[in-house]
């Protein structure tokens, strides 16, 4: 089967592209001397879980806990959920715990949660790994560093009888923002100071701290110092995107995800072809557009192998996507584009896009369509 | 079964208002002299349709032809295909017709286009309705209603063997862009004339246009003359949401579907309350920015019965929303909404929420679920 045989909008990730990404980021791992604990948020796929964990313990991040039930069927034990749990979700990591054999790791960031959880675990009689997390500076959630908090919350959790203090998590999500690599390269540095000197707070007051836990795709590639730190958790370096190309965390030739699409229609009197990969098929994220002019993708030859001058999806309504150049309403090549023919849009952000399909179309560096792997959406 | 027995994020709708809002719609086209072809691509959802067909033909509007295969598998047995038909999706409609005796209505709007799906639909050898698509303003796919081309596509699908003219269809989608009520009158009137005027340009070159379709909820709620027309075609008033509510197309208490979520960190230094329904749960879309300070969404009790102040998901990372206050940290009542408390979240635009869940959690203007209604994802 060929891409061409393929109905639109499809899903389509390049595996060579994906082996090489993976590979580079565990090579990177062990140079740094950490651990890598990719994060399934991105992909949500066992085949990309198990390129991700080549050689490797197979321990992985995960985003939500289907995505850590769909795995344990699929042979991991080990992960992190990386989202603070609260008693409802420890029930249902506990009964995965029981069920698979599999440990899953939580994370908390205040004094109540960590009791919450506490009284939870106790009634589930299942012991329960849990991480301290720590604000870097996204201000998402955590505790900020050098707040009396982490101490507290560490020892409510050592105390649990069933919560087991397994260590500090940060995640730099800011790093998303940066403009620069040298922005990103500072948040690198303030995100594993951040979580170092938590560690050693908690270490100071004569408690264990065994995991030190940082990263995202940015700071995972741009950090000059993985000192200290025990693991990283990056995602999108599986396949990468426009936003990471954009900060320069990838080159083009890593991109390895992207939509198949089909010319609709055209539009010569507004400069615009329209195809059927929409807001649904591409996500409405515009993340990249503080460094590019991304809009909801590039648009590239069917082939995925170059991109048609400057054209980018600029509109995305729930079915329809608005192909426009970046520069001038005439260099929108309409004879090449001819309706019924097909393009390749690199998302802007490719775990959002990724999340509207149940499977990617696999290709190996070519047009044939040599794998189906699946994924798992929802909660 | 209780809403606060639900798993979060989870999608809520509240059946004694989507019967409200269908049957409210199904007056104002009776009143109008025209007929409902509802549009399946927000509720994409089996129940939702038979509400909102109720004392009906049973035909309606669809996004995908996977929204088709399915409503034909519950009984549903009239579509229009509402994007502009390319043949690969013609053979897939083909296949549906002949498989479940079900009638799927195409759209196209260019000569080639319509000379490719006659080929098709000759090679296929079933006969296919094909409605010549005009554009009365919004710009996206569509004859423009005076261009010679309108009666030449008419007349490519009429001489084809195996195609039957059906008649003319436009959706002024720029009616979501209007400011003011009285700009969607105007576009109303717009959407009207162009695709009157294209029947009437068709007609008197001797050819048949039963069907002259037109429609978006904006347009259908505010029109001051449905003249001329056969049917409209709304969608989202199903549910309604805030960019409907911000565009004053509905009342509060038209809106139908929420998102339950659960508060899993205060970060009251950042006068913030995190969630655990971010990005993927809320969908990015942002359109009701325009007349309202929305961001993601607007956050009420866990009731859906009253919004918490001015409350909004101001951010949405993938699996984190940011809720904070429009008008001052200040405002954010973290004593109301401790960790592990729930709230509900009404969506910015409803197509886009829904689209990443697999079924909808139903009440009844209570706490009670009621039912579980599935719903169609994918192409």
């Amino acid at each position: 089967m060929l891409l061409g045989d393929l109905e639109t909008p499809a899903l389509v990730v390049d595996r060579a592209r994906v082996q090489q990404n993976t590979a580079a980021m565990a090579e990177r791992a062990a140079t740094g001397g950490v651990a890598l604990r990719p994060h399934m948020k991105t992909a949500k796929s066992a085949a990309v879980a198990k390129l991700a964990t080549a050689n490797h313990s197979g321990a992985v991040t995960v985003s939500t806990l289907a995505e850590a039930e769909y795995l344990a069927e699929h042979g991991f034990r080990d992960f992190t959920y990386a989202v603070c749990a609260v008693p409802e979700k420890l029930d249902r990591a506990a009964r995965l715990q029981k069920e698979s054999g599999a440990q899953i790791q939580l994370i908390t960031d205040s004094v109540e949660a960590a009791r919450a959880l506490a009284g939870r675990a106790r009634d589930a009689g299942e012991t329960i790994k849990v991480l301290v997390e720590i604000d870097s500076g996204e201000h998402r959630t955590g505790l900020s560093p050098d707040s009396p908090s982490v101490v507290e919350t560490a020892r409510a959790i050592h105390e649990a009888s069933h919560l087991d203090l397994e260590g500090v998590l940060t995640h730099a999500g800011h790093s998303y923002e940066c403009h620069s690599i040298e922005d990103v390269k500072r948040v690198a540095e303030d995100e594993r100071q951040a979580v170092v000197g938590a560690a050693r707070l908690i270490r100071d007051s004569g408690l264990e701290c065994r995991t030190i836990s940082a990263g995202s795709t940015p700071t995972a590639v741009h950090a000059e110092s993985f000192e200290g730190l025990t693991e990283i958790r990056p995602g999108v370096y599986v396949f990468f995107d426009i936003a990471q190309l954009g900060q320069k965390s990838c080159r083009i030739e890593n991109l390895a995800l992207s939509v198949l699409a089909t010319v609709i229609s055209h539009r010569p009197e507004h400069g615009r072809i329209i195809i059927d990969a929409g807001g649904i098929a591409l996500s409405k994220d515009t993340s990249a557009s503080a460094l590019l002019d991304a809009g909801y993708g590039w648009v590239f030859d069917a082939g995925g192998r170059e991109r048609i001058g400057d054209l980018r999806v600029a509109v995305a309504d729930q079915e329809h996507g608005y192909v426009e150049s970046s520069s001038s309403p005439d260099r929108v090549p309409f004879d090449r584009l001819p309706i019924g023919s097909r393009v390749r849009v690199f998302p802007n952000h490719a775990c959002m896009t990724a999340s509207a399909y149940d499977s990617y179309a696999v290709v190996h560096d070519g047009d044939e369509i040599v794998d189906r792997w699946d994924r798992i959406h929802g909660w």
